[in-house]
């Protein structure tokens, strides 16, 4: 008998096949059982008469959830069957019958029982859902940098020093008693990378000790990082509009059960179109006055300024020029107006927040030098990077995608705890 | 005037464009000089008239290496030219000029010196066509993998245990006081994904806090692991086979310009294709033997046995069927021979050494405990990974693919440090 995966079942309806996996749900109604049987690429119900089959019937019979199994029977496409097809099962082999009860019923549980059940939890239909839109995204987005001609240079984890300050960082015991530091940013590098290699990215694990508990923060994320030489704030705009609207694209076009089974609004997907709207800082002030929040000009925005500026449009948008101070300290001052900076946010809509922060960094030296004496960061550690200004400088830019927030935004997930296979929040590091 | 990246000048034959990049070289004869720009795509060679272009010959008559540019001028097909074609330079804009010597000249350097250096040592083409291959195969085997329908699920970094016992571990300081480690393997996590998912793959950083210090190995480096419910050894064995040959045939076909430029013999390349020769631990041993190597049955292989082991193909070479004693708790025993494991490796050819570990995982919840207990470790961090075992265990299989070591063999280098960006060792985080 052939063994087929329960995605595959529509091209062998009326015959014969074995599947491998697990009960996923049981319902006994007088002579025949509906079983439903998951695999991990999806779930088909099955049906027995304890009449015609009695072997099987006695089998799945009160048999607990989540016990492992080989199903054989007919496929039969039947459109009231959840998924549009069913299996008339002729034959089942437990493999493994469970003997305790089942922790994740099929009802609602607290947030701190499944999270710290997450081996678990990942079972039910929404989170293997939303894992498979994050992998979908992944896929996406590395298939539009390479389309672009972009060269992934993974940055290093272990790091001497920090990106943007020195607060918020895991302090690592390495050897010989010295200490290093988790990476919260691979952007230092690519700027590196990029000028050995023109346009390159990083995408990888990165790392901010934040005692942030909002829905938007983990203490460990996932951040795709591109670079390129001679790219200016416009450019990065433009390709990160491509690379999310690719993602999106690719996510509605490749998942619609996922997304269906997260009972996505896709209509509010499929818009996602460039070009995104462009609002200066000055003009985000401006449209929060409007809207009776009080934030002073040269303030940073928060998840509550953030939700008011991207609730106006069905897009994500795209807010440039911040006051430089507070940017980071590599930000190419506008030449203009230098107390502004040449850097971009791209908020999501429906509230997910900064998806994207990007744009030109510093390319002198002595202004540079400068930003670190003002940020009161020491010169030693950033010797190498201030080399890239000494040693052929030139102007460049890039940006950094979070992908948890992209992924939750994508599924409508509440919190992007649910968009990490294993999440680690400020009090959790297990499972 | 276009701006065209050295990469696409074969289609601007007989036009003017513009390049921007770096001055990579420079040689002057007479009333010519003949400059070498890089731009990150490739190098292309200049040529400048004193008498017809004085103005572009004096910017660069002197200029030091890897000052910053952009040159416009006449793209001309030259079999004599290094790459083929030339550049008739007519105008140039000098953005920086070097002032200070260059540290990497165009001569040999000592290691430790380059590795101080190494962002600006990736700026040479050896190094960067490494760092391009290493992209190419990134790509190729997430492709691989894609195609075969297993599931990207990230394995979490912050660990509250070991996968392979706790020695070789990086503690972190986490909030509050408590410690987490960092991974050493992804594998526990993917198993459990792979209960959800069915089939699945992690492929992030992986951090091991060895005192090695031989050219195989790093603290922190890639790994790409998959892990599939209802997998057999022989299952994976195959999965691995075809994903290296996808691997190195992709590097081939996409990369013959940067395999050239590090003087790869790529016949050894081509040739790699499955099946790959299997040999049992048994059988490894005789051959051992046979080339006067002592190790006697029950030893695990070093560096030195591998290479004898993997010296008589021209392909990498599977052994089988270890002694159960010299492989991770958890591996499945041989039913037929109890105390062998039923695991593999691959050995790249050419010395390149152990590049895939794996094999069928325990799936019994009482044989799992033993073990736990035999090797002294505590229960209590893999409570989870026991839960496997208890709600629905499945035999399930998989392995680990070490991404340096891989690239390592493709690319030909000689310590795999030069095949990460940002190589991290004993002594070494910088820069």
């Amino acid at each position: 008998m052939p063994v087929v995966s329960i995605d595959q079942v529509a091209s062998h309806v009326g015959k014969e096949i074995t599947l491998r996996g697990w009960l996923y749900n049981l319902r006994e109604s007088g002579k025949l059982i509906f079983p439903q049987f998951r695999d991990g690429t999806g779930v088909i119900q099955g049906v027995v008469s304890r009449t015609e089959n009695p072997d099987a019937f006695q089998a799945l019979s009160g048999l607990p959830q989540e016990s492992s199994l080989e199903v054989t029977g007919l496929v039969r496409a039947d459109a009231r069957a959840p998924g549009g097809y069913e299996m008339q099962v002729t034959a089942v082999t437990i493999i493994q019958k469970i003997t305790e009860p089942y922790p994740i019923q099929l009802k609602e549980h607290g947030v701190d029982f499944l999270l710290e059940n997450r081996h678990l939890w990942i079972r039910t239909p929404r989170q293997a859902a939303i894992l498979r839109i994050r992998d979908e995204a992944i896929f996406a987005a590395r298939e539009y940098m390479h389309k672009q001609g972009y060269v992934l240079t993974d940055s290093p984890i272990f790091t001497p020093s920090s990106c943007e300050g020195t607060t918020n960082l895991f302090e690592v015991d390495y050897m010989d008693d010295r200490k290093a530091y988790l990476t919260q940013s691979g952007q230092l590098y690519v700027e590196a990378t990029a000028a050995a290699l023109g346009k390159v990215y990083c995408f990888g694990p990165a790392f901010r000790a934040e005692r942030s508990k909002t829905r938007r923060h983990l203490t460990e994320f996932w951040m795709l990082e591109p670079e390129a030489a001679f790219a200016r704030m416009d450019d990065m705009m433009a390709l990160a509009e491509g690379l999310i609207t690719h993602i999106i694209q690719s996510a509605v076009e490749h998942c619609p059960k996922e997304l269906d089974t997260l009972k996505r609004d896709v209509k509010l997907l499929e818009t996602v179109r460039p070009p995104f709207p462009r609002i200066s800082y000055d003009e985000a002030i401006e449209i929060l006055h409007k809207h009776g929040n009080p934030t002073p000009w040269g303030e940073d925005f928060g998840g509550d300024e953030e939700t008011i500026l991207s609730s106006e449009h069905g897009r994500p948008v795209i807010v440039h020029h911040f006051p430089s101070a507070i940017k980071a300290f590599y930000m190419q001052p506008d030449p203009q107006r230098p107390e502004l900076a040449l850097g971009f946010d791209i908020l999501a809509p429906e509230g997910y927040g900064e998806i994207v922060g990007g744009g030109e960094r510093i390319s002198s030296y002595e202004l540079l030098m400068e930003r670190l004496r003002q940020n009161d960061l020491p010169e030693e550690p950033f010797r190498w990077y201030l080399d890239l200004r000494r040693f052929g400088s030139v102007p460049h830019s890039g940006f950094g995608l979070g992908l948890e927030r992209t992924v939750a935004w994508i599924t409508g997930a509440e919190h992007i705890r649910e968009v990490i296979p294993f999440p680690r929040t400020i009090y959790r590091i297990y499972p």
